[in-house]
């Protein structure tokens, strides 16, 4: 409703509509670079930092990881299932996280490979991208093994609150294969599910570059140390890249793998960096390390 | 370190193994049969109620229902989805939830669709499965897009606690097929992605039957609607089976579906019931009315 209203009162208003996810992407990315630092409060993790492995003890360590990369870097990635670990009480740090990376001027990007049908993708839609949730992040990454159209109650709802998702393409896992690399066959041709879920999000880029956008909002998940990586040159949109720094991608990988859409991906770099802490000093140094690599 | 510490002690100790869950559900079906009923507070449901739109809201919803049939089915089945969409309060709620379903003697079936890998899967296991956690259900589903391998910390965790898992192999919404029947070779066999799930779970149970089980605790889920589901002969295992009542699967599409799995076949009806509420002697009577029908 609010799209047609907008369409309505024409382009006097343009400047009123919000900027989509990948407008607002692309702008930070300007000001701060590509990389994207996660924050894993993983049980080794919190012993290594001298952290309990508690509510208090995640509060503390993402508490620590804002301070010392939220404005440095131009995304944040919580990994939701670190919180979750913890019940509602990681679920309340994990609120309070999302707040602060936004108070420090990064977007956040909830980590949590959500996947349904229906109303109850509708719901995971709400929690994570609805304004208002307290849960509310700028971006979720969502699995599609219920097929790419299961998302469409996501899709649709960060279209109207200018949120994004990364949709799992091609992992780095070797375990991935069996599932990313079956092939389908559709209008004649036959492509990987890795491939045919970089396409359908280009296809939702397309319809929002269409309407006055300069970058899409729907990004996909692909892993920097791949050697078979889909085809990434027509997607234009982002792109999360886990598997830099300690899994072996490095700034040539990710320049190899994203093609064309190299200036929206985003090498994602978690324990390589978290490694350096609890010092705030180190753990930003490290950050700087790693964002001068990726510019 | 369990297993074989159990092994070495002999047989004299065998009942002091804590029963896997495809034995506790074996035993809990022989007694209150087979249905499986849901508790999912979606919106339009709390309406219905005369309940609100929030975290209260849901609490007396989830409430509702455990009075109505927590001491009716075998199994009981949150929507973590519709706790999720409430943030950390809505866990709090789902946290109590699963307590009463376990008071009231039913086995919890924790239905969040989670997938990850290595350690993040570890912590998703964690979260779901491990003892004293404050959201520990019986079994959890499981999301398969980064293989059916990258599940094994889950594996693992189940198997040391007696608790369980149901995989996604072939759901029932339309756009499942475009990812569950791409075909994948394996050994010079070609089969779909959907069969091939079943058979991995196949191969869990196989492996936990010849240490003693009678039943494994390795499910799938498959929709009771579907005309080309896998074959499910061999699975020695649980099936969840959503689609039934509201969504026109019927007892003889189970029967059919289900093939010689058919004793742990759980006819999953959730919004076929919770349409009932919020009156409790009338959600009991629309319960009661599907299990004679599943048996």
């Amino acid at each position: 409703m609010a799209d047609s209203a907008a369409a309505t009162e024409g382009a006097n208003n343009a400047d009123k509509v919000a900027l989509g996810f990948g407008d607002r992407l692309t702008a930070k990315v300007a000001e701060r670079g590509r990389l994207c630092v996660g924050i894993d409060p993983h049980p080794a993790l919190l012993d290594a930092w001298g952290l309990p492995r508690s509510v208090q003890g995640i509060e503390t360590f993402a508490r620590t990881c804002v301070e010392a990369f939220g404005d440095v870097v131009a995304v944040v990635k919580p990994q939701v299932a670190f919180f979750e670990a913890y019940g509602a009480g990681g679920y309340a740090v994990l609120e309070r996280t999302l707040a602060d990376v936004h108070a420090a001027g990064a977007l956040s990007v909830a980590d949590a490979k959500r996947g349904d049908i229906g109303s109850t993708m509708a719901a995971y839609a709400q929690a994570w991208l609805a304004d208002g949730s307290p849960l509310a992040a700028d971006a979720l990454t969502v699995s599609p093994y219920l097929g790419f159209g299961s998302l469409d109650p996501a899709v649709a709802l960060a279209r109207q609150t200018g949120r994004g998702l990364f949709v799992l393409a091609a992992t780095s896992n070797p375990e991935g294969a069996s599932v990313q690399r079956a092939q389908v066959e559709s209008k004649g041709s036959v492509r990987t599910i890795a491939q045919s879920m970089v396409d359908q999000a280009a296809a939702l880029n397309a319809e929002e570059i269409a309407s006055g956008a300069k970058a899409g909002s729907f990004g996909v998940v692909v892993g920097a140390t791949l050697d078979d990586a889909p085809v990434l040159d027509s997607l234009r949109g982002p792109i999360l890249m886990p598997g830099v720094g300690a899994q072996g991608g490095s700034a040539a990988d990710v320049a190899r793998i994203a093609g064309d859409a190299a200036p929206l991906a985003l090498p994602n770099v978690s324990r390589g960096i978290l490694a350096a802490g609890p010092s705030v000093p180190a753990l930003r140094a490290d950050t700087q390390k790693f964002a001068a690599q990726f510019g």
